[in-house]
């Protein structure tokens, strides 16, 4: 069948009204993240591709999430109570209004549906033979208790059918309904104010508008995903993380493609919108969270935790490093193991190798922060900015306390809490002087083993 | 075959006299753990839901380490030498004095065989058609060298037969013997009496009281238990390992199924008492050690460490918590990364966010634990405590010298060794002058650069 | 065929001139790591095995790399341009002036050819029938596009026919050919000056040298390797991710048969290097990198990173224990969490439990190194060293400024700053005064909170 690009206007209806039970949450299901991101956004991604002019999200209990994580960029249709799929697309009939084009539906827990495949499907409504409605089929290794789509080679449906209502044949067929369909507007709620309710569960279904149409002297289409995944549903934790895995594993083969070296790719995890360079080296067990940029030839050792960081060509990392929102590490600069670094941007070829709180701060180029500095940039109240100098040396277990600026080559003595300014080129030391007390560990070893002597008899007496 | 529930008083016989040499350890095969628990003991905990009258451990080699674990749990018995599955519940026969009721015959290195099944065959036993000795049978993808059971529908035994022995019709069988057996004390060990060792290895079989019961006359039952892997046998590392990946398996889907979101399933290591609520969120690679309780609403992160701790509705830990035995985390409260709790209690909203140890610790509520901070509870000899008020601040890089008292409301300045108590309200600064060398660091430069430079040189001229 | 045991002189002849283009890096593909260890020097130590006298490597572009890797420890050969493989060995020509013996052909990027292998190859050359050739076949489970060996049961091949010009008879012969071959060297080179260029590639390949030869009369022969994984090549960072999780599989079934508990073996990564003892015990998720010795009895926790260390018997580090080259743990010796070790030994018993950096130092036996110690090694232009005396104790933020001496039974209190060395049996105490002021917090407190409401209220104005 030869397929027309449809550039009638579009509208997304997306349904995400089921109740999510099995997945024992207060958090709606569609917000479940994967890869760092809801899965609701992974689906309006992929929709946005194709441009539409309205979209609708139909839900039923905790609306109130959807409101706060979808704002303006979606109307949102309630339904209540839950009356079935068909009767679910009826409810955005309303926000709807005044809209004429193609309506294509979608479901909340099926996030990841190609912009690709959603497009085949608006182009087979638009195909020569025009369509009333387009379905989207899949052929997945095990059937199982999915409904059949009963087609001829052209794509032309002779029935959809339950499972449980299927012939032995028709249960040969492994073309099954994914639930994803497309349609025109004008049609779609035609069809659906005729589809009823006389079944086991009383509910309306969605499937029925391809029967009725076809029973109308109409005719529908199917076209089938070439990827049977990407219309798994999501309804527990366990295919929340199997979803997970999926879209792990094609991220990892894209790293590696791209030039990436990863030991143990199973034991890296990304988030939706991680930018990787090329000859970038990653050790087993790194965690990216959203919004890591990660340039050429940098390495990742073991352990490290990064989110919303930006590390420039060159950059070494880890192990155990944990970068959050808002490091900016520039070109060659380094960070070792047990180092936070939070909001804080460290020049070219800065150090802070071992044991360290960077937050809130500037750090100039060339600077070398000792194992042990902390940046006190919180006072309770409120938080304050540290700022070092180039080529500046703060010695181990330094406290710098914010605001405070840190001169260009000046040196903080090793154990100083730095509270005022240190100028360019000045040594900053606070330490107190070096009580001795020769032989007092000796007299101090001798009482305590006494001590501790007299506990074991006393403890021995009871 | 009608059951019957057993009444009858029961005694557990656990055979772990095997030398277990394919481990090589020092430690007793059967104590290897599994999800934090020696082997040993998750069997005779499945045993103990059947209420047993008396449990003797057979055992070989290595008695003083099953004595120290058992105590007066269990009666040992002592098999040396070692002739055999046979002789070894023979020598179980004086710790059974004056015991008259069921014998279940279970394997220190078999540890997963659940109470139900147990249960199964000691019904069987007192089925309506009495047999005299019941067998675990099991059906393997892959029957490798099993002995085989050779039993008719009802499950009565023809003939039980070693693989070598057996043939091709026997060896196409799939049912085989998994070792464990049900009979009645006095049956059991009159039957053992006249086991034989005319066989190769001139050791006496447990197997063999099936054919000789049957020789005189009686007869004996096979169940099959549904799951084969309940009754893998583990006997070297690598089967140690599987059987903790399949107990881990299980345990992860469990937690998924009720309510906990785990990104990747496959990286996070539950103990065997673990409890988890629900809405908890794990990152990637997560260890439980034995003893650990999460409430609702909980965030762990990545990298994560946890044993013997509780954690509060909403309580958010890590990345790289490391919660020690006795840390109790009230609602709320948030443990950073690079944090070492143990045996101290967080109030509700406490903090300690990042780079701290809290040992032997009292915080109270909404207190705010500066990064760097730590409680020096040990002075070389004993453990001191350190009690810290309600909202407490208490500045970075900060030693509280325990024992010692920080007030409700009080402010520790950033950098302070706290060796006395500090009132409520009060402010502690630990704070030396800050000398202030100008020029100090730049002259320092120029004499160190020139040290390199001319060290440089000398290595040169060699 | 009966084999005679080669005592040939022996050249190796090692193709490393493609471009590795598919691996998108600056890193000559052979340079890429594998267990720690460039894949060219996996080959080389498998090679070494066979003694040798010459070994020359062909490279293209990247020659620098391998000239600075390889030393004088091979010679190199320039292919350029790359006219095919047969023209690559060709190029050997040169550096194997004066050498008569045999020549073995290996690939760069198939490093894991074992040593057995090879050996089998050249025995086969020196067997009675005397082959002129010997090519190594191997028999994938799926043969795809290899090209294939059609040989008789003697191993005496007919033809080797590339795929695309295979019957369908030839494609069902499963023998395929792995590219490495044997031969004496002066018939070597002389098949390889009668090699041709016209086929569709304008290539000169390698193994057209066995059809000329079998033209001419000789016969050439193929021997089978026993494991097709040892020929599989590296051509792209995914089939370097699959090697490597190949080299781990077996290097941990190996721990696990050598008496070492891997609770998760797929989350602990070994060195080509790593040496392990017996009754070790391992937590998920261990790195070791190169250089590490560890002994009986060692236990190390969860999250550890190791590299060129060495663990003596008892030793116990981690979680979090972050080894680097240098650190040696003597019998005993404890690291715990957050601690990072580098170029630095503990006596006996030493411990060093929490947040510590101890670097370019010795630790006498029994001595505590309290939490958030650090030795401060570089003074920003050369490292210096510490050494603790036996028994001593460092209270806890300690600051260690080195070149320092701490004397044995010594002690240095908690916070304390050390710059001067402190006697055997001493205490030194580097404490400031602590300022108290009672209801300064509580005042504190006060201001800043309407400070804070100030804030709130200016911006809820704009």
């Amino acid at each position: 069948m030869t397929t027309a690009q449809s550039t009638a206007p579009l509208a997304i209806v997306i349904l995400a009204a089921g109740k999510g039970t099995r997945m024992k949450s207060d958090l709606h299901k569609v917000l479940h993240p994967i890869a760092g991101r809801p899965m609701l956004e992974h689906l309006l991604a992929s929709a946005a591709e194709l441009m539409p002019s309205r979209q609708v999200v139909v839900v039923g209990s905790g609306r109130e999430q959807l409101e706060r994580q979808l704002g303006t960029r979606a109307s949102l249709a309630v339904q209540e109570p839950q009356l079935g799929t068909g009767h679910a697309v009826q409810q955005s009939e309303a926000a709807l209004a005044g809209f004429a084009g193609d309506v294509l539906i979608l479901y909340g827990d099926v996030p990841f549906v190609s912009a690709a495949t959603m497009r085949l499907m608006l182009d087979r409504l638009h195909a020569a033979d025009a369509p009333e409605v387009v379905v989207l089929g899949f052929t997945p290794a095990d059937p199982l208790q999915y409904g059949r789509v009963i087609a001829d080679d052209t794509g032309r449906i002779a029935r959809m059918v339950e499972h449980k209502d299927a012939s032995e044949a028709e249960r040969a067929c492994r073309l099954c309904n994914s639930g994803l369909m497309a349609a025109r507007s004008d049609r779609l709620f035609d069809l659906l104010g005729k589809v009823g309710n006389t079944n086991a569960q009383g509910e309306y279904y969605l499937v029925d508008v391809v029967n009725i149409a076809n029973a109308e002297g109409g005719h529908c289409a199917v076209v089938v995903t070439p990827d049977s995944d990407e219309v798994a549903g999501i309804n527990s934790r366990a295919e929340l993380a199997e979803a997970e895995a999926r879209w792990q594993a094609r991220r990892r083969v894209r790293a590696m493609a791209d030039g990436a070296t990863l030991i143990a790719p199973e034991t890296v995890w990304f988030a939706w919108d991680t930018v990787l360079g090329r000859d970038v080296t990653i050790e087993p067990n790194v965690w990216f969270g959203p919004g890591v940029v990660v340039a050429d030839s940098v390495t990742i050792r073991g352990f490290s935790h990064i989110e919303g960081a930006r590390l420039a060509e060159g950059v070494e990392v880890g192990p155990y490093a944990r970068l959050r929102p808002g490091a900016v590490l520039e070109a060659g600069a380094k960070i070792g193991n047990f180092v936070e670094v939070k909001n804080a941007t460290l020049g070219p070829g800065a150090k802070a190798n071992h044991l360290t709180y960077l937050g809130d701060a500037e750090v100039g180029a060339g600077a070398n922060i000792g194992a042990g500095t902390i940046t006190c940039n919180y006072d309770g109240y409120f938080k304050h900015k540290t700022v070092i100098g180039e080529r500046a040396f703060i010695g181990s277990n330094s406290a710098l306390i914010a605001p405070v600026r840190i001169g260009a080559d000046s040196i903080v003595a090793a154990g100083s809490a730095v509270s005022r300014d240190v100028g360019d080129g000045e040594l900053r030391l606070v330490r107190a002087e070096q009580l001795v007390k020769p032989g007092w560990a000796d007299r101090f070893h001798d009482t305590m083993k006494r001590k501790k002597a007299d506990r074991k008899a006393s403890e021995g007496k009871r």
